[in-house]
């Protein structure tokens, strides 16, 4: 007997509803266009996603949502709902700085360091990080690896909006804004990473700053530091010309091989940039299992160059996006990375088909979570993983028509088509609205330290 | 006598409300940061732009105001008003094609043409122009320089929904959508330049489509015609390695050499690309007076390449910026080429300084009035110009802080912080709501046609 394909609908449907009793979950998602990003790469096109205690409960047809109950159930009409994005790169808190001096010339060693060294405080570093953070929820990122200085501060912006992260204290040879002493950022760092040990939305990191800024004892106290607590290290890596010049003539090393030779090139370490990386320092990193950050946006616009990172994530390596601090790369989401990323590959390659737009797409997700070793956690909406989950909005006129969703995100979408962002389970932003924290307070907190900054530098800050 | 500085600003406003009984206008913008691209780029933190007759009547401070009464003021409450940007190359109808075989060799004779010759007619012709031109407005396009078939559907979805164009009639060596017979577009060009010879909105051009795509005696057809009637000719050039090998082999010439010995490079002439062009060639641009339209974006997607398109603008030449079709740059706001533009040429350069923000600003307003030969009426905000002005949302996130507008606008903004936009003095969109049209009848129909061709594609277009 063949039964009219309705039929067997009914017929399944009720076995599922007959099946069991609905289940409790905390939040349902449905009718939406889900991009999984698991291992197959399913989209399913009217689909449905459950969750329950921070996780992922269930991921399926629509048909789904009719198994379980919750509190809250979102509608996504068809709207695409993704994993989270995770910048694996950033100083949120310079946000404060955005567009001061752009285009000039020896800008961190006039510009910025001086600015930092004389109005840095706790008061700009939160303000700064949460207004970042805003900006990072609005545009669908969903985990924030940060480094800065007062990095509690930033923590606390964090837990303030619901973001999740994982953030380093900033360690360097010289005093810094929160350390006078030299040296002092380990001992600062300890002690975050102490407070912070215990947190579902935060992960405390070192984040020695370059191969260049800490001398060798330094660097090996981190990875000491590093190895004894479990810390994630953050570090700048192969970013500079004369980095490279300066490790050369007095270790005979790339940056690579230098980080290697102090203990630091574990799978702990997340190196950003590695644009200037030979294909040996590649395989170095792969064998050592490190975590890289690739910064397209900010190396283009400061003119270095591009990093080899498509030949590391079709090497196998772990490839995360980040998008640098707000001085050097200008804005915080990762949408706006990724159309940078797929093309600027295809002309250093000259080759339009090295960089399809689904690659893009993994470094934005699941290359982030593999950078920070916690692919089981994060990266894709599959059962289990932690329930960082965005929806975007497939109303917006450059998503029309949408004939390959891989394609639309990356070359058309932007990250005011984000509409809702859910971190932890948690519904940060919903409707384009922040539910946790009053951006007008923000707002206001923003321009008042800028009028001081702006007052700082008319003074002539050095 | 020494006044107290309010005094001196009431006795000021005094003169000015009593010097004359305000004058009538049609519209009022004020309390606007107003970013004007007049000849010394003057901003005005606190300004006023009055619009009477199409045209703008007077640029100010606030104050300004009071010496005018219309029936429409706009309080842009510290947004940022700036001349509508010209999108000087792009195909608007092929949005119906958006996203189609991104990342596929040989797209253009294996996909684009395919699906061209089998499924554009009128329908979707006028449906794609009309959803381009809601993105264009959108994200604050007032002019599009577009070239197609059946340019008089994409001439009424202009008029419809109100955007300035400079619409070009297609004409190849084949047979083609709208031509049947070989050599018919020219025919067909000259009916629709007849039609729109007055319009207060439309310039009807010829759009030639490249130098390898007409014969040489086609080619001076054209450059005759154009002459005659006084057309503007479309056309793209040195977009191809193929191209300059073809034209080197048979006529011993580059692209923009041959283009000079049929008579098509004089001042009515809009070059698309000019990837592959030679300083030679660049300099006989510069003495015939071309218009140039840089399409980075689309370039770059495609790994064709960067073009010296900062070298024409600081040699003088007319350089606006196009986004191309959105099939080849997927967008159509020219926002979103700002950053391209600004950080593909520095890294082009290896140079952070060679390329700031400010140039990327000017190629989208005055380069490309400039490059139509239309600066005495667009490009800036200065009385007696069109009254073609956006208004930019202040309050975007990735706005905050404002230190230097030209940084803000290129590295941070988007095109969806666009708020209001302003075409021939009419009001198209409003608060990001569409006037004109109804949107969601576009998007019905849209997606209407792309069911037709995705069911073409499944068939096996060929």
């Amino acid at each position: 007997m063949r039964l009219p394909l309705f039929t067997c609908f009914a017929l399944i449907s009720s076995v599922l509803m007959l099946s069991a009793a609905p289940q409790p979950a905390d939040l349902i998602i449905t009718h939406a266009h889900i991009v999984t990003m698991n291992a197959t790469r399913e989209i399913i096109q009217d689909g449905a996603v459950i969750i329950k205690d921070a996780r992922i409960l269930a991921v399926g047809p629509a048909a789904l949502a009719a198994n379980y109950t919750a509190p809250k159930t979102i509608d996504a009409r068809g709207d695409l709902v993704l994993p989270g994005m995770i910048n694996t790169h950033t100083h949120a808190s310079m946000t404060v700085f955005r567009g001061l001096g752009d285009d000039v010339r020896d800008r961190l060693t006039k510009l910025i360091f001086p600015l930092e060294k004389n109005l840095i405080d706790r008061e700009l570093t939160y303000w700064g990080a949460l207004h970042g953070f805003i900006e990072m929820v609005e545009g669908g990122v969903t985990t924030a690896v940060d480094m800065y200085y007062f990095e509690d501060e930033v923590a606390r912006a964090a837990k303030k909006i619901g973001i999740r992260g994982v953030l380093g204290e900033s360690i360097l040879n010289f005093p810094t804004p929160d350390s006078p002493q030299p040296y002092g950022g380990l001992v600062y760092a300890k002690k975050f990473a102490a407070d912070y040990r215990h947190d579902p939305l935060i992960t405390p990191a070192l984040a020695p700053h370059a191969p260049y800024s800490l001398d060798a004892d330094h660097l090996r106290l981190v990875a000491q530091a590093s190895a004894e607590l479990d810390l994630p290290v953050l570090i700048h890596v192969a970013e500079m010309t004369d980095e490279i010049t300066t490790l050369r003539k007095n270790h005979h090393m790339t940056p690579v091989e230098y980080l290697d030779s102090v203990g630091l090139l574990t799978p702990r370490l997340v190196a950003a940039h590695c644009i200037f990386v030979t294909d040996s320092d590649i395989a170095l990193m792969k064998t050592r299992d490190i975590g890289i950050a690739h910064n397209m946006v900010a190396n283009i616009k400061s003119a270095k160059g591009v990093s080899p990172a498509l030949k590391m994530h079709d090497d196998g390596l772990r490839v995360g996006l980040g998008t640098d601090g707000p001085m050097s790369g200008n804005t915080l989401d990762l949408i706006g990375q990724l159309g940078y990323v797929a093309k600027l590959h295809k002309l250093d390659r000259k080759d339009r088909n090295v960089m399809p737009a689904l690659k893009a797409m993994e470094m934005a997700t699941l290359g982030g979570a593999r950078a920070l070793h916690r692919e089981n956690d994060l990266g894709s909406l599959e059962p289990g993983k932690l329930a960082d989950v965005i929806i975007l909005d497939h109303e917006s006129t450059a998503l029309i028509p949408l004939y390959d969703v891989y394609s639309a995100l990356v070359y058309a979408a932007g990250p005011r088509d984000v509409r809702t962002t859910i971190i932890h389970g948690r519904v940060i932003m919903e409707d384009r609205k922040l539910l946790t924290i009053d951006v007008t307070e923000v707002k206001t907190r923003m321009r008042a330290i800028a009028a001081r900054i702006t007052a700082a530098v008319a003074a002539g800050i050095k």
